[in-house]
């Protein structure tokens, strides 16, 4: 069976998954969710994830949700082939790995969750993006880039001299927050811009941001 | 080299990877880091977390943080010696523990770390709580243990019938939560009480609650 994941390419958390899906040149399936029918929240959805939220990754007789999981799982089924992201062979490496994917999770991702939601999630349904909150993200964003700035000046990649989960994971936040006037957080960080364009120029990620088009549609 | 954990026992985050290294039996130095003092934010304890942040876990040649990036560490690490918490021999299994892991940090935590926050630490500050906060935490919190209610009707534990890090994750916000006026959103709830009774009469739980006295002193 093909793997079939259900969510919306314009989705940051279904793109995370697509990002691995592609990384690993695994064939899989998207089934569109109709969120604004609220198509997660009907029965047989909430079979699959009781959270209602995409993505939903169906995979022979293992369902899973919660986007980190499911490209854990990925990474980890299929880590003989194509880029190892996950380091297995290494437990250093491997517990790196872990460690600056834990980090986009709790500090990266909070800081440019709410930026990208009032700048492109808010116009979409006619309201007003909020500055205040959108200020109060931006300087949280600072501190945290300013630590990956000092990591990146001495390492390829967050968790090590290898591309891994860690930064794959960052990819469509940061491709949409590129798309705000305030690009110039990374632009402005050396280190951070060359990561940031090793990332974007990977292939898999091209073919993610085909579909990322939230806000122009 | 004995593994040293910066941290204090009473914090949440410390307690998560302290109850891990128990139900592990490796031995460990606990490493007294003064948060008011803010030694956490000097140069020495950056160099070991950037984000000044307790845990910080040393072992050998490697320096970790963040606390599910060091249970998952410890977890791989001695994965042969005494209870498996990530469910290795099993990538169905494995996958599962993964997905729970991701709900306790995403859906659960994000309900229980501000009630724990209003109701004890802003005391001991002399700060009073904010009960617009805690109610509104509590609606978020029913709603994620009426899935788990669901879940555990039919699984022993989160991931399957088998305890995990994805159980063990929970132990110290929930051991916080039960000494609130708000106790009974878990006891009403009898799959969620069983489960709860069972993971918390551990041996390891029981060693981890000796030092988890916030509040009290
Ligand atoms: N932590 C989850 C977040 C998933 C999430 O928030 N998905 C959004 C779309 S990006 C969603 O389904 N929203 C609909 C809803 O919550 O009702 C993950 O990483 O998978
Ligand atoms: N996501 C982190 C959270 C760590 C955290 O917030 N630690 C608190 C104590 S529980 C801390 O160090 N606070 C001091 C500060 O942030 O300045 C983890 O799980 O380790």
């Amino acid at each position: 069976m093909v793997l079939k994941l259900h969510g919306l390419s314009v989705s940051i958390s279904t793109a995370r998954v697509v990002a691995c899906l592609h990384e690993k040149s695994v064939d899989f399936e998207l089934v569109p969710v109709d969120l604004f029918a609220c198509e997660n929240k009907q029965p047989e959805f909430l079979a699959k994830n009781p959270f209602g939220k995409v993505p939903v990754l169906e995979d022979d007789d293992i369902t899973l949700f919660e986007s980190r999981a499911i490209t854990a799982y990925v990474a980890e089924k299929f880590k003989e082939t194509g880029h190892d992201l996950i380091r297995h062979e290494n437990l250093n490496e491997a517990a790196l790995v872990k460690v600056w994917t834990e980090v986009e999770s709790k500090q990266y991702n909070p800081a440019i969750d709410p930026i990208i939601f009032e700048f492109f999630a808010k116009p979409v349904v006619g309201m007003e993006p909020d500055q205040t909150v959108i200020d109060a993200s931006l300087e949280k964003l600072k501190k945290v880039l300013d630590v990956y700035e000092a990591r990146l000046s001495n390492k390829k990649f967050l968790a090590g001299d290898f591309y891994s989960l860690a930064d794959l994971h960052h990819f469509p936040g940061t491709f949409y927050f590129m798309k705000t006037p305030w690009s110039s957080l990374v632009n402005d960080r050396p280190h951070v811009k060359a990561w940031w364009e090793e990332i974007s120029a990977k292939p898999a990620s091209k073919k993610v941001a085909e579909g990322m088009n939230f806000g122009e549609v």
